[in-house]
């Protein structure tokens, strides 16, 4: 099976590469760059230096793209907007899409334009997308064409979250989330703000309290909890490479006790492959989880307020982006779902 | 002036050695250790290399210190417990002190028995220690002769929420308050948790849902609100050296407004040096604070959630504990507020 | 195949541990500690969280090792001294070692007992052991039974320096190396020195000029220089996790050449998947090596001092220890070498 | 004693600034920039708020800086170049400069132009400058009316040389530096090879072997050791905001003893306060340094090598930029030598 990554300068299209040149079951052949073009794929991402096979950045066209008949799936790594055009082609080409970018993480456009500021440049697609976090739900993901791989900060929220809404077992308002981010999860634009000297020995809130991610939480808390569900979010910067680590405050509801809690998430999780429960008192570590496509959980009880602490790490890079997108091109392809992941 | 620092091997200790030796009013002229008697001050501290003086770590009982004549004010930088039993005989002496530690920080002995988990080892002096939070209240401290150094969390929260509990801009149930700690918060003991591979590129929760500090935390909100306050608390390290981000989340009552807040702040602040209000949108950044006694703070209505957001951040060995303790020392002994302080 | 690893609390037995479970080739089935025996591998080493298949750290006597007939190869993650004591037992059990401590890199008993302090334990056994840097030569390892994994310092000195001397295109005298090491490469230890707050942001050399890594860099050199070579080796701590970044000076004699230095070095490592030969006027660096089992190398003559800068950089815990070990596996078992190595 | 600081938007200029806020017999009054006229200090540079007297930037013309009668001393931190410019006019208004830049370190314009790559900008001034290493020499400082303040690299080099130089301690050929400096030493430019995740958990050599530093080092070099000294200089960085870890290998001549090297050292600096001589087997740290205008230096003969290993360690932003200026200021106008530094 061959694969194609369109827009691998960033970050999150560098980890992408990474992980697809040492996926077993996959061949990356072609990647894309408009600024790169023509460059060794090795020079760029040294990292990746001795299993690049000689890979060169490339420029073609959408049609060119279209056109390639042994190429089975893409990947997008682009920036919203730019993403959506190349997937309304793709998909015109009956090309299998896994989109890393939020153009159809969404079900509404109305949500998109609140949040990203313009219109949604593909409204036909939204309800054709699946949004990919595996653990939530598998339906019949083999059939569809369109993954909307979701954000970072949202996987490390739903995967606590969304079974216990739809179990019930905890308050839908007042929900209060903090995350701390690594620094890669702003991005690798040469910005003074994101200089080493800058953010080393540092950390803030920033983007509070409207950042954009909160659409795609809403939206995906409000379907499993079968009401509007609106929440307060406050991202942080963290001076480390990798990593998130989000802490949620809900208030209890008359059904929250920690017992059933982790007897949601057992249930939920228990064939999870990726979902690793820790016991109520300790807590996920950012360090134990980078380099990997987990997310580790635990949840404690305090009650002196009545109300249920979440913990949970991910790899931004990995279950936050790129291994997500991996491990849903896994079950969509029916490889075994950690193929080519720890 | 003459100053006795007891107890200065750890990282509060050490840093409030680096701040007196450089106070332009007062001359540190013994520095306790028990471990450490005999060695140069500048060997132990490189740090103050130059400014030392030849000092070297002494261990005096208790009787000796309360027999110099000359010494005139005590810093403890000890462990709670330990503290209390310098604190008598000081005290007894008729010596002026400045704790550092926990245990005079708190009105009520039935609460430190909660949270320190043994009896007060000195009740009858709980009522006449200061609180020594200059931000919060300026009374006859000249005639204090026992001031309680907050903790570095609590100096964090206690600075943005007083002002708005006082005036009943906020509501006083479901706060949440994250924050974000440099690793030397979690003290200089020699553990395997905090070695640099442990701690670099890691981020955590920690000591959630009953961290020590809320009883200080609450008793003081609690005097300020006229009534109970009960908070989460969900306190985490992240990997730098340094620095306190405190992020609180409250509900709105029927007087929230950012303009409120703003003047609330304003009027209780206008003349702290040590208190930087940020406008609204705008977020306090650790690197900012770091080196200096501030506490940066800026606020933020969410008309989604009807919630307030308030961002903080401190350096914790400064404002946070050795800082705050010379500030106190600088009011009591009449000297400019800031002397000795950036 | 089935695997062992004794000692496996440290960095190196950790990273080695993660390797080894991930390896296709290989089941790794026992893994002793005497202070962790009973406890599950995925609670000690989070990062393999997923992939243990339960395993408990154990603590059998070596004689229940040797007896062990399903056992095939044993790493050892010893303190030098106790790896011997092993090795000895294994081998008369007629089992394959690789030895990551520095009992059998060196060929003379004498410069053991200079550089250790101590009596050798195994005299006998120095002679049968086969020093483990595959890259230096490879002659009949398949019958060795006793690998001396390298350190992590001279993998990154020889790699590049062994097949200029060979071919006399440097100076002998006056090689000055300069080495910068993560902090894991000074072990696990809960020491106040490798506390976070004591090695971030800071630098410093250490343990020059006679540290113990100098007796088999030297023994190797000299061995390819056909005469005796002494060096100078200073090297540093730097706040990383992982990695050491190496500049070597050495004089220029007749026959050097940069582009005669590029052309040894090409025929040398022209078929070794982990070299990777970097152009003149690049420098390698420890980002780009981290998580492979690369070293990466450059060299620059500098016609104002007539002598040749060659800088090298690799991962002091993958090159430099547990995949350095790997690689050595796979070339004896006939594995392809790069087998569970990126 | 009024001061103007012109360029303060890199990280050289902010250091100064705040030093200058804080120093007690110095007023500074004029910050200019040109992208940044207007905006208060405190916003660009939070580090000094409550202390910068609500001072905002500005564009003054040259012509309105000479005219400002009450203005003393100028600091010029500004790009090569661009700094003589302002020194001819300034120098002309009979105005006291001290220049952070390179422009006038040098005696020979020949060798400007050969490392600058371009004609010497004021090549008549070159002769009335000052190389502003206060330890190196102190002449009839007070009429100096043009103070070059040194490189960072060349004060950790030659603050340890010198010494040995002047007395024939050691040799002067095959002398080799290797220095490991952090990021602040970059700048400040908003460039990806800049970024925190470019840079954290990395390091490597760059600029060698022809680093601009060199033509400022060996000439002062060649000055004390009354012969032309050609060295080998090897440049890092590594992964920490601030500070110079040097290391020098220099062959021993038939003079060098342990013992005559810190004779030489005690010598020259016992009664410099910058200058902190540790024991031989005892290696500087950045850490101990980073806020502090000290060099702190130790020496390690090797018996094996017979070379000398000179270990020194400073803050680049301070004894390496900011705080070197204010020293040198200090005594060309009779302040205590410490004056507003640490």
């Amino acid at each position: 099976m061959k694969a194609c990554v369109i827009g691998a300068s960033g970050y999150t299209g560098r980890e992408l590469v990474k992980l697809l040149l040492a996926h077993p079951k996959v061949e990356l052949s072609v990647i894309t760059s408009r600024s790169l073009a023509g460059q060794p794929v090795e020079k760029i991402i040294p990292q990746v230096t001795g299993i690049a096979n000689g890979l060169l950045f490339s420029n073609p066209s959408v049609e060119e793209l279209c056109g390639q008949q042994d190429l089975d799936i893409f990947f997008l790594a682009l920036p919203h907007g730019t993403a959506a055009s190349y997937a309304i082609a793709l998909l015109a080409a009956d090309k299998k899409v896994i989109d890393l970018s939020a153009d159809f993480r969404l079900n509404s456009a109305e949500t998109y334009k609140e949040f990203y500021g313009e219109e949604h440049p593909a409204k036909e697609l939204l309800q054709k997308a699946q949004y990919g976090l595996p653990e939530l739900e598998r339906p019949s993901w083999e059939k569809s064409k369109l993954i909307a791989s979701p954000g970072c900060y949202p996987t490390s929220i739903l995967v606590p979250l969304t079974p216990l809404l739809r179990k019930n077992l905890i308050s839908t308002s007042d929900i209060v989330v903090n995350s701390m981010s690594g620094i890669s999860g702003a991005g690798r634009n040469a910005s003074e703000k994101l200089l080493y000297c800058e953010r080393n020995e540092n950390a803030s809130a920033y983007g509070l309290p409207k950042h954009r991610h909160l659409s795609e939480i809403e939206e995906q808390l409000s379907l499993f909890a079968d009401k509007e569900v609106v929440i307060s979010f406050h991202p942080h910067l963290a001076p480390m490479n990798r990593g998130i680590c989000t802490t949620i405050s809900v208030p209890a509801n008359e059904n929250t006790e920690t017992s059933k809690i982790y007897e949601a998430w057992n249930e939920s999780y228990g064939n999870c492959p990726f979902v690793n429960i820790l016991p109520s008192g300790t807590f996920p570590e950012v360090a134990h989880v980078v380099g990997s496509n987990r997310v580790d959980i635990s949840a404690h009880f305090d009650s002196r307020t009545k109300r249920l602490v979440i913990c949970s790490t991910e790899d931004n890079l990995i279950k936050g982006a790129g291994g997500q997108a991996i491990q849903s091109m896994n079950i969509c392809e029916g490889f075994d779902e950690t193929s080519g992941l720890l």
